[in-house]
Order: structure tokens, then C-alpha cells, then sequence
């Protein structure tokens, strides 16, 4: 017997726990499903909730009409091979956006007011003033100007940084000069600091490599380029990342993402002075504000309006 | 033979080589003197700019008109024994501020996102993500609502944090709830992350002790209270402080200023993983905006206009 509202099925990789904890508000009279209970029939199930999938589940769920993504980026649904023709929506918040940028914001702030040295000086008892360039002599460019990206933009900008912005296709922000495809040599020659906001697509699965690292500015404020990814591991080259890294092409990088995760407890990585390494964390989905999300999408589509947050799946994102 | 017009008497504690170099356009048509040179003759030198200046100068220079302070303090000055009674101006300089709140803003999201600990969990290649509570759910208190107050409360609001301002003298900030003295108790229970931005003077040294330490919210959003200072030294009592750390009332500090600077090799706070120090560097003045500031007060001056960023003796900044 088929639900009635369309049941909810639930493949999260937050703690069961905290799941729960948010389900007691969510969806109230729908079913909730958890594809984790192995026995669970799906079947009837209408809606998907999803981070990185079980591979089976589009199997045990063949009447699912809308995929929701658990994260701002969908190339976890994207990469199955068994992937229904269905609409995907993506996570869109407040939270996951503000998070991000505190991260961003954070990292830049920390590379211009060069707290990896400072804090070297500390563990070895040094006081000693480093000489200081300050915000507006820095220039950072930041590639993805999703709704994070942009967001990243306003605050840098207003914490004194010059900002420039990057994305396939050209976009306009107030008071923040842009670029496209074909002005990537361009906007790169002018970055001190570079910002990988991007999505993982077929046009981005390794952008940042030696030729990009070598593009950006050498010669300037913070005595050489910095990079900063908190998109999505695929996009960098990490041979290069890691020798642009000690042959002094970067003189410094915060990594929130890598081609691997967790980063294998033996990467080079790890032990390096001039690189800061959070675990995936920069931003994170509030479990309770992806149903509040999910929940309002539902009820746009059982209402025949329109699905905010589409996913373009020839674009990837 | 007195100088026309009225020279002014350098006696600053940077390099000599950026002074001279930020000198070559300063202060077009008039005489320089530096207080160093020991056989220079100040005894017609109209004006003054220091940092903590010579003891003897004002027996040098017994035909000043104006003080100019070097830096946004001037807790220096009014401790000199024999100051005359001149009008004393403050450094107040766009630089100077954007500066102390990109320190600021950086210290409050390190400790936000955790950075101590994320920083120790890379020394042992340990990626595990923590818990994270977001900005807005965080309250900054800030003390001192001064130019450089006022700006960081403007720029942590905008990255997200609910701010809360105390001045000795209520002050209103748009959108920011203050409190005035009497309202020190109520404005305490409610700091996450206290930020001291106080000028020192009689009422603010030895301002944060125990009791202060004691009265920050205890359950909030970090676990336990921050303390951030980057006005003066002096306003801290350090053994409380240590104690503070020590005893988990407050869960960790970020400290530019310190009772005796530098920061003695043997100090406890060096070795503190919940401590970021950093050696009085949070903001800087500029040496050339700091001439150009008092170029253009001379002028006001000169003009018959009244002097602006005057120091009240009284309230001693």
C-alpha cells in the first residue's frame, strides 16, 4: 500500500542520533523511512534525502520522484551509475552559507596576518613583530560564485581585501570585478590569495594544478601566493599542490577538502608549516535546516509549483 | 632663531631607515628634528610626535605647542612625570583601524571554528570533525567603543556573531545593544568571547580579573568563555588570568598585550595550547598615514582651527 503523503526516505551521514533528534519535528504525518534498516521496504518510498548513497538504493526505491541532496554539492548523486532520470535538488541554507564563509573569511585572514608564523613563534617563546601588509593590499580571487562564493565575496570585501571573482560563466557582483572561462589567465596574474569555491564537474575535476599555482601573482603583499580550497578535493592536482608547496611557487594553502578523505595518516600534507588543514568542515548541513529545506521543496512540488535549487545535470551542478 | 614655520620633533620607535624614507614627503617646508640625535637643538620646536618618548625631551623642548601621539594610545604620555599642559592628539587613522579589526575578527572566528584544537589534531595527523556551533549563536562583548570598537563590533556583526558593546559612558551603536558602567554585570553574563579594546587609564587598569573572568556565560555556545586583548596589558591581571586558563573559567585567550612587553621568555601564558599570542601587533600604525594625520592637524591648527582627536586628560584617553 503506497504512503499517502509520499513517504521520506532518509540516507544521511550524520550520527543516527542527531537524525532522530531532528525527525521528531520533520515531516509531520509523512513516513520516514532510514535506508539503513537493511529489512525496510522502500518500495512506496516518493522522496530521497541523500548524502553519498547506498549504491542499492535506487534498487530497493524505484518509485522515488524527487532526489534531495544533503550537502551543497551533488557529485556524490551525480557519479552513480545507476542514477535515476529524476529531478535533484540541492541544499541551499542560511546556515551551510554563513559557516562557509566564517571558514573563508577565517583563512585569509589568518594567511594575511600570518598566524602560521606567529604561531611557530609562539611555541618557541619569540616575540618579534613580523612586518604587516594590510587587507587592501591583498588581493583575492575566489572561483565559484555559487551562493556561497558570492556570500564569501561581500564579507571579504568588507573586511578590506581587494576581491576578484572567477566562473564559467561570467556573473555580476556589485562592486567586485569579475571573470569568465576565457579570462581565467587574467583574473589568476592578479590573485595573492586564490579561493576554490567550486563545485566537482567534468570542467573542474583537477582546475587547480602547477599551470594555475604558477599563474597567480608572485611578487605580491604576502611575499607569494596563497591557496584556499573548500570546494571539493577533485578540483586540485595534489602532486602539484604539494610540490608548488615546497618548491615555494605557493607560499601557503588552507585545505578544508582532498582527492582522499579522511587524508591518509601518512600524507605529506599533514606536517607541512605553511598549510592549514581542517577535516571537510569548513561549512556543514544542519540536519534540522536540511528537513525545514527539504520539507518547504516538497510541499512547492505536491502543490505542482516549481522546485527551487534544480541541479543543471549537464552543467554538474 | 626660532624655525618659521614651527619644526617638528620626531622621537618614534620605528626603524630609522622607514621614518626617513615616510619623511621624504612629509611635512613639506618645515624643519624635522629627530629627538636621537642627542646635540640637536629642539629648544624652538613647535610640535611633537612620539611613542613613548625620551624622558628628557620635554626639558629639550621647552616651546612645544601640540603632542602628538604615535599610536592610538596615550597611556604612554600621561605617565610621563613632568608632561606640560599641552593639548595631546590621538592617532586615529582608517589603517590603523581596519587593522585591529582584522585581528580582532580573525581571533573570534579562530576560536569560533575551533582552530587551536583543529591546529593539534593536524600535529598528529588526526582528521575528526568537531562539533560546531555557528556565529550568531555566539555572543562577542566588546569593551571599548572607540573608533576601533565600533569598527570591529560593525564587521563581527556582519560575519555573523551577535554583538554586545560596554563603554564607561553609554554609547549607541546601529543595531548593537550597549551598556554603560552600571550595566557591567548584565553585559558579562551574557559574553561568549569578551573583546578588550580599553585604553589604559586609572579606571581601566587591573579591569580584567577574576571577577570579570567569573562573570562571562559559562554555558554557551564555545563550551566555556573567551578573552581577547588587544588594548593594553595593563588593564589584565595576569595571575587571574593564568589562573583563569588554568582552572577551565576561561576556556581559552587570544593576548597581543601584555603587563611587560615582550612577553618574558619564562611567561606560563607561551606554552598555553588554548592561549594564541601575539607580540603587540594587532594593529600598527603607519608611519606615513601617522604623518600625514598630523600634517594635516598642524594645519588645523595653524588655521586657527580646533584640533580634532583631542585627549581629555581627565578620562586619560
Amino acid at each position: 500500500m503506497p504512503s499517502s503523503p509520499g513517504a521520506v526516505v532518509v540516507d544521511l551521514k550524520f550520527e543516527r542520533r542527531e537524525i532522530e533528534a531532528a525527525l521528531e519535528k520533520a515531516f509531520p504525518g509523512r513516513a520516514v523511512l532510514q535506508a539503513a534498516d537493511k529489512d525496510q521496504d522502500l518500495s512506496h518510498a516518493a522522496y530521497l534525502v541523500a548524502w553519498k548513497p547506498d549504491p542499492n538504493l535506487f534498487r530497493r526505491a524505484p518509485n522515488l520522484k524527487v532526489l534531495f541532496s544533503g550537502g551543497a554539492g551533488v557529485d556524490h548523486f551525480l557519479a552513480m551509475p545507476d542514477l535515476p532520470d529524476l529531478p535533484i535538488v540541492r541544499f541551499v541554507d542560511e546556515s551551510l552559507t554563513t559557516r562557509m564563509s566564517e571558514w573563508v573569511v577565517l583563512q585569509c585572514l589568518s594567511h594575511l596576518r600570518q598566524m602560521p608564523v606567529y604561531l611557530k613563534q609562539q611555541r618557541n617563546h619569540h616575540w618579534r613583530e613580523l612586518a604587516q601588509p594590510e587587507a587592501k593590499d591583498v588581493t583575492v580571487g575566489i572561483m565559484g560564485l555559487g551562493v556561497l562564493g558570492r556570500d564569501a565575496a561581500v564579507k571579504l570585501k568588507m573586511m578590506g581585501f581587494n576581491v576578484l571573482g572567477w566562473s564559467r560563466t561570467r556573473k555580476d557582483l556589485d562592486g567586485i570585478r569579475t571573470f569568465d572561462a576565457s579570462g581565467l589567465p587574467d583574473f589568476l596574474g592578479e590573485c595573492d590569495i586564490l579561493v576554490g569555491l567550486l563545485p566537482l564537474t567534468d570542467d573542474t575535476r583537477g582546475i587547480f594544478d602547477r599551470h594555475v599555482f604558477a599563474s597567480l601573482r608572485q611578487e605580491g603583499a604576502l611575499g607569494g601566493p596563497v591557496f584556499v580550497n573548500a570546494g571539493r578535493g577533485g578540483s586540485q592536482v595534489e602532486a602539484d599542490l604539494l610540490a608548488a608547496l615546497q618548491d615555494g611557487t605557493l607560499r601557503g594553502a588552507s585545505l578544508d577538502v582532498f582527492s582522499v578523505e579522511p587524508l591518509p595518516e601518512g600524507s605529506s600534507f599533514w606536517g607541512m608549516e605553511n598549510v592549514v588543514i581542517t577535516p571537510h568542515a569548513a561549512s556543514a548541513s544542519d540536519v534540522r535546516a536540511l528537513f525545514r529545506h527539504v520539507e518547504r521543496q516538497i510541499g512547492h512540488f505536491e502543490d505542482g509549483k516549481r522546485l527551487e535549487h534544480l541541479v543543471d545535470r549537464k552543467a554538474g551542478y
